[in-house]
């Protein structure tokens, strides 16, 4: 079983952040870092659909906006497999 | 370059989700995947200290309230490169 880049990484994975807002539609999932011994920042990779990965700036408000879209969107979905 | 395993995956990842809080302590990250073409529920992935993934469910107010903690805690952290 593979275990995510993220959760074997030792150190930061982002020097810097994407400047310029991102259409929700171009991202495929975003990957939440909690800050810890390993970095001392919070870290937001998005990845895109066409296989990028970029870092966000988690104090940005769009940044929030698009996590808090993608669990709204839960609200509003049947659960029901597929 | 490695393509996260949830971004060539072309069907939902979660068959359950795991029904008991986790310490935020635990979680080394947690991966937010939109609905769409793949699946079409929203799938919140948590990657725990030991290794293991557990799938949350999106729509609990404690799993809303970890990942808002993460982010919150990026407003009230020093900047810099580390």
């Amino acid at each position: 079983e593979a275990v995510p880049r993220s959760a074997i990484e030792l150190r930061c994975q982002c020097i810097s952040t994407h400047s310029k807002i991102i259409h929700p539609k171009l991202i495929l999932n975003v990957n939440l870092t909690p800050s810890g011994p390993h970095c001392k920042n919070v870290e937001v990779i998005a990845t895109l659909r066409n296989g990028r990965e970029v870092c966000l700036e988690p104090t940005a408000p769009w940044v929030k906006l698009i996590i808090k879209a993608i669990l709204d969107k839960a609200n509003t979905k049947p659960k029901t497999a597929s």
